[in-house]
């Protein structure tokens, strides 16, 4: 039974997601590999090398001190590095792995501490790993408050968190401290750099490798690295990271299985590295620049009218859009969304133009009198 | 910095995998929506759209009571469709959810019980999940054995697992049996249909929600459904099955989340709709014939030539091929693979044709004289 055929969404009004229009020649290497499984490196040996290079791009990028033999996977996105980051720490922590009910073995339940900005996959970690999530509070301009996270931490404490580029206002945290907190309380430190990592390079932000003792990092090629959809990324400064995450596979033709997913998108993979390829570094560094040419001019124009404005770090503006507003621009074909606080959110993706956010401003100027 | 562009896997001697080429339709309108998200369903509403039509689709296969709205979701494959049945099943549990340490609430690790056939994906599920896997022996023809799971289940059995199509055999539990043991224990039953799914509506196997009190059921659009990877299919009976792995989403305009994954492949959920319209009911009836027949024809030439052969039941041959002899055919190109007891498996997908398995042969023959 034929129905018409939807149309795919038009990136022209998106300015709430963290995904983008993929490059041209991502785009056309996403679709020679669109069967091929990277979850199967023995039959589908060239993505599988195809994979290697993504991680070797992705180690470049994150200052890792050996790109070359980095560990690492391309993920379905930033949800599945966030896990397995949580999951790799819970299985490391003394007597976390092979503890079949999560605890340290004592029978205490492992916890994660990280700020409040963090991705709601960490909740989701948590409710799928059974360790406890501990939100603490974020400091005045929204980052990670580190005398909170310093009190949140004890013996029992897998992973901390550090977030380097916040999903909601954008914000950086301070990676270097946070690094230290975890290090005395012995956890492993984790940055989700899931958005910002392919704009942090052009920035004098500390979040990477290089930056601090930063055990696992999660980087997604499908956001600002220009990738079609599926493609996050997870990085380790050890092998054994990922070690601990592997499971047996008795019928595959390599010994074990590392990823939380099985079958993975060899779309996503080949477009990854198509990607990095057309833009590492001119490409981003000008993407970078324009979007946070735009975010700062979008701000402006916010503020110009009258809103409370959170100024921008990385490329994202939050202001505070009363909810009519925010519910007329929807009407009016914008796909913007809300920080948990009700701000309106606006990413500025390598997709959003000058010419968009000023047609945006013209319809809230139009809405508004 | 430019290097030569691999080639995708051409599907011409791949005998081992379960994935296939896809139909020309899924891979057309994967193609289109390559730059969506399902996982952002108020940004990306098409692709949400042709979900819904997804599901319906499988849940039609699958004998669902009400396919309209059977509740369920295109997963990245059958792993993590099998991870999440367990999660469902350990968050439903007497005390599971809310459990952080995965315990059923008392400090006593929850269970799941599944055949030695179960996909490794169960092995995987149970160390993420922190419940313990009790695998059963099979009986002699690589079925669960009912006595066996029937004296491992109790009343920490959070979940019983019947595989309809086991990787290594392709084989179909007693579903009805299983079912019956699950019920008395108070546990949920799941069927793993990750590759059998297309092809059962075909056979008078019981497998579906109408042949027996199945709770939860994996069945992939991208093995046998001939859609382009990543696309694997979650369905459940009762919504409360979904609910139970609802996360918060703070900011996206939706209210829940309950993927494993967060971002998800719009090109998988548009390409399982067009494989499902193009083909179902004839094209797949039609398919799995053509497999079975070659399946058939595949394991006479093998027994003709003196191998042990494991019978097929569904569309994949299992050989007891010695290994010089396998290690002889992957160098000609031949992309097999082994059982864990050491047999050469081959899976007559529908990308694997008679003249495919004839140059096989003939291959053998040169490799044997």
């Amino acid at each position: 039974m034929q129905r018409p055929e939807p149309e795919p969404r038009s990136f022209d009004r998106v300015l709430s997601s963290m995904c983008t229009e993929p490059h041209p020649d991502a785009r056309a290497a996403a679709e020679r590999f669109l069967a091929t499984n990277p979850g199967d490196p023995a039959t589908y040996d060239a993505v599988a090398d195809l994979e290697a290079r993504a991680v070797e791009g992705l180690a470049t990028l994150a200052d890792h001190p050996s790109p070359g033999d980095a560990a690492g996977y391309v993920t379905s996105g930033g949800t599945e590095a966030n896990v397995q980051a949580v999951r790799s720490a819970r299985n490391r922590h003394d007597g976390g792995r092979g503890a079949s009910d999560g605890s340290g073995g004592g029978g205490r339940a492992l916890n994660v501490v990280a700020p409040a900005s963090a991705h709601f996959s960490f909740h989701k970690a948590a409710a799928v790993l059974g360790v406890e999530l501990r939100t603490v509070p974020l400091d005045g301009d929204y980052r990670a408050d580190t005398d909170a996270v310093a009190a949140a931490v004890d013996d029992a404490t897998a992973l901390v968190v550090g977030v380097a580029g916040s999903t909601e206002y954008g914000r950086v945290d301070p990676i270097g401290e946070l690094a230290a907190i975890a290090d005395e309380a012995g956890a492993r430190f984790h940055v989700d750099a899931a958005w910002g990592g392919f704009v942090l390079p052009f920035t004098d932000h500390a979040w990477s490798f290089d930056d601090a003792p930063v055990d696992t990092l999660t980087i997604d090629p499908h956001k600002f690295g220009q990738a079609p959809v599926p493609a996050g990324g997870l990085l380790a400064r050890e092998d054994a990271a990922l070690d601990a995450l592997a499971v047996d596979t008795p019928y595959l033709e390599t010994r074990s299985q590392a990823t939380l997913t099985g079958t993975r998108s060899g779309a996503g993979v080949a477009g990854a590295v198509a990607a990095m390829d057309a833009l590492w570094p001119d490409g981003y560094r000008e993407a970078a620049e324009r979007a946070a040419d735009n975010a700062d001019w979008l701000a402006e124009g916010l503020a110009d009218r009258g809103y409370d404005v959170v100024e921008p770090e990385l490329p994202l503006v939050a202001a505070d859009v009363p909810e009519p507003e925010f519910a007329a621009l929807r009407d009016a074909g914008w796909k913007v969304s809300r920080t948990g606080a009700g701000e309106l959110r606006v990413v500025c993706m390598p997709h959003v133009t000058r010419s968009a956010l000023r047609a945006f401003l013209d319809d809230l100027d139009r809405i508004r009198r």
